[in-house]
């Protein structure tokens, strides 16, 4: 069986995002992480940086130098926007990659520039990068070597909207999309705006306008359309909560044939979950430490208004989770080997 | 000075607007509590029913019906709504009445009904009542023996959208308005959905299509704008916070015009700021345990269209200082008398 | 393989003990749940009480009459105190159970019935039942046919101080213990006291001097060390959380023999970690959603004193967790047996 | 009236307890705001770095240089520790000090090195300084020039202490004190240890056998009683709140005598509460936002154990509060000035 074992290692360990992975491929059968990196950090016991992987793993935490390429199958990249490419670049050609930072989530690499604010390294590796939103391009993400996971509101608004787009059962003049995150969106860094007494008992909002998530939304919206027009309102709310997201979009339609089309999309998938009409909203709780997204439509009482919520984890459906998904789907497995151990923790 | 201080019984005591009230008016120079009312816990010291009140009030809560009404000037009525006019509409007539349920909110008895479902007792009464957005309707309210405060999510909705109705500056055919709000918006009463367990680390939308809030915030639009096919999708989410509501207007128009609009309209106003366009979004815990609503106007990439925020903290503006701030311009006082000595706690 | 799997009901699945015993046997290879028991709730769907288990399980509730007991093999008790032996007491002799009540956790029915304010039913039952502290009593249990389990304090709190007890290491006249729970220690239950606005931003303590949990505490203390006159003081805190335990002992004695004593208790135990001396201290963030406890060893400043605090899902090894693990021990099974999937939840 | 209003200076307002000093004084009929110091924000607005005090405050934050020290009567310390001296130790002799900050806490520079890991710039001048701690030292601060304000932790646990001391009521030998606080003790600093999702759903103790406070305590006990020997257990714990303080003090004695020293000590005062015997324990969020301090005493089961609880707002009676306090009783005026208009915000 050893040989069936890929063998992983984490790039970036020291992040929300790289923990969750770990936790996660913790109860995968067929992979094995083997090293975990971190600049900062190197040197420390990956159990410091994070007490509650003590006891599931022993791994020290090295710089991308320190580890054994040649050992390696596949990397994680669970580093910051902006420098997953740097360390990305630079990884031997036998290891896949899948990339949960924005680096090669722009098939435009100038459009990348604009949402980012730097040059990107290698224009034509991400022109050619495949878009891993798991379930609605399995195919393309079954034979690629570098798979761009999806932002996390990207995630779920896009398993809400791309059903709808082709063909088209929405207006596409007025998609407004208000969005709900937990603090653990923003990450592990050290900002004021991501300390406690700053998020706790209250709500705003950030980015409004301006959100780097709004044209990797249009992008993949575009496309799926074939309609270069396509823009939508994107307004993201910080909610005192560590996990959870919830995307509200509110859209011009038949709720009756939006709920159709959603349910057609994913009748066959394994973590997309579309609520019957008359249920109660979903409840970012329902999904918490899970891979699944759920999504409840109803119609508003203003005539030719549907309001659609999509729920998911931004840590797991939202990151590591669909991360895996992805690699599962690259090497051919069962897309939820190892993430449908997960039950929702409740309360 | 006895002669000059007003004699105020609280309706409702036991529930959070009834104390919130009570917590208000002890920094009132003209306004003396004298009674406290209550059904279920008459008997008890209100220092019992709220310990945090112990020093501050040495009142006991007693039945309506042992209440001294020839001694008491004005009522606050913070009783649930459709229970509220049973005991309002027994009151003798020299009692003036600031509601702060729905009761006496609709001019229209069957919009009441269709809402709240229960026949109203007073059809005249509600038809020629006040509806107490101090901002807007200072004059009406100053002759007023009856003032209905607005809902919550209507008070900071309106704020927002009434100075925008006439002269028009948005388009009425695509009004969205999606609501944030804590728990205490609920009250303190005993449903599963109010748990901390249920509430904490989560986000979910509620009376989506269907809120009552609705069709006071349409009834209020429409009598502004002259228009009576103004409609407007009002979709709340509730919070893992105890106080605070935000409302997202998402709008279509000009921001500056509509930033405008709404300098004009409060420039005088002490308790409504709205924010130099450019500055961070508004954030609840800047309001928290104030009288003042805080509104944003921010364009969105999109052209053409709006997004304003309006911020209270729900039990103070939205309820127990709105009708302060009533009674104050009922009463022919300025209207920040009692009220200006708060400043929000943060963090 | 069919023959060898159990066939389990749930006893009162309502609750949030029930709806974790369900969550947590999802990935139990030799357990079936084919039964959940409710009253006010029957005939609803268990996802439609717990939406968060929808898609897990498909299963109706019913009353305990609508069971088919002659097909279950276990039922976990997950009633409330006082109502569980009603029921319990009721079943076929081949049903093996396994109580998470407090009815028959003590031995002498006299002791239950001055903590918890009824008599017992089968006060000879409850004296031969086996007090299901897993690490403990192992070989008790695995003979078992009625398991009490611990109460959540109790199996932090003796799984620190039993190791300590015989031989004794520390000075049993001043053994101190200051707990703190989240609310859903309280349960799903309607109270004042669990809703959210009343449990967020505060702390307070409850049941001082007066905790049923005190005597359950010191029955076991008193029969690990054979000395009659031991007594604890025990006061629990409620903490703004939903889940975690930890439980502060200020105790007397050589930390050096404290720790050593606990680290030979639980050598070759999966779920219980001892920390090396000069960790930082266990964090109930650690063990969230998991049926690990953790425990840390702390001289303090003053001489002969020592700090030694537990943490635990109170959920989990403190109801649910270790309610399975009390079966797989009556079974013969590992007692990690579908639990040892389970990684904690951070952040 | 100008002439009687006195001139205060904030030194750190971008500090939790700089813009609680600010949000306090606001309601102060003799004192003005007239500086507020910073250095690494300098030249922004106060109400850019503390939004919720736009409206109330139009003052810039300077560095100290820039200050115009002859129009100052007052400074407010709310530097860091460590810091702090270094600025007041070069102020004009005219301005009276009242530091927030640990800087001039201890008698002896030496306990001061050994617990805040610096030599002190002026040993005799701490020696020397008042101990701020307002109803048990209000003598010595009436004619002080620089009064040191008592950690938020010493101030509730030297509050319950201290009027036990002398005469004794309680065994000094086991003197426990469990306490609780919420995030905002820990400033606004940014450590990975006070961001949301570190602090959120879980509790953790710090500092446990070394915190700082030990010996501040320490230091006040034993010149109260007289006893040198007198020494405490002190462990903190860290809480998902924004503000609040509970000490939890695990004392041997008698609980009636104990609570008689504590009304006697009290009767007077009008911001400490001793509750009644029998009344439910104190809680955090009744004393929020307020310069209250509450008591409560309970008897143990165990007999002559008494558990006394204290509970504070750590920024307000731990810290602005108290300053402002101890400045009212420097001059003579009404202790409670500016301060009794507060009452506690819950929920």
């Amino acid at each position: 069986m050893t040989q069936s074992v890929l063998k992983a290692a984490i790039l970036g360990a020291s992040g929300y995002t790289g923990a969750e992975t770990v936790r996660l491929l913790r109860n995968h059968p067929k992979v094995e992480v083997v090293a975990a990196t971190g600049n900062a950090l190197a040197g420390k016991r990956l159990s410091e940086i994070f007490p509650h992987l003590s006891g599931a793993y022993d791994l020290d935490v090295v710089t991308s130098d320190d580890v054994r390429w040649d050992e390696v199958d596949v990397a994680f990249g669970c580093l910051p926007h902006g420098t997953s490419q740097d360390l990305i670049e630079t990884l031997p050609s036998h290891v896949k990659v899948v990339d949960l930072s924005a680096d090669y989530r722009f098939r435009d690499a100038k459009a990348y520039s604009a949402a980012y604010g730097r040059e990107h390294l290698a224009p034509e590796r991400t022109a050619n990068a495949v878009y891993g939103l798991s379930e609605l391009y399995a195919e393309k993400i079954a034979g690629a070597d570098l798979v761009a996971c999806p932002g996390c509101y990207p995630t779920a608004v896009l398993l809400v909207l791309l059903p709808l787009m082709n063909p088209l059962v929405i207006d596409t003049d007025t998609i407004i999309i208000d969005a709900k995150s937990g603090a653990s969106g923003a990450g592990r860094g050290l900002k004021e705006g991501n300390l406690f007494c700053e998020v706790t008992e209250g709500v705003h909002a950030y980015g409004v306008g301006t959100h780097r998530h709004t044209p990797e939304i249009e992008q993949e919206l575009r496309l799926m359309s074939g309609d270069n027009s396509v823009e939508v309102t994107f307004t993201p709310h910080l909610i005192p909560m560590a996990r959870g997201e919830m995307v509200t979009c509110h859209l011009r339609g038949d709720a009756d044939a939006i709920h159709a089309a959603l349910v057609q999309a994913y009748k066959s998938q394994p973590f997309v979950s579309v609520l019957p009409l008359g249920s109660p909203p979903p409840d970012t709780r329902h999904v918490r430490g899970t891979n699944e997204c759920r999504i409840g439509v109803f119609p508003d009482r203003a005539s030719g208004r549907v309001i659609v919520f999509g729920v998911i984890d931004n840590l797991v459906k939202g990151s590591s989770g669909q991360a895996i998904q992805n690699l599962n789907l690259m090497m051919g497995w069962d897309q939820a080997l190892g993430l449908d151990v997960l039950l929702p923790l409740f309360p």
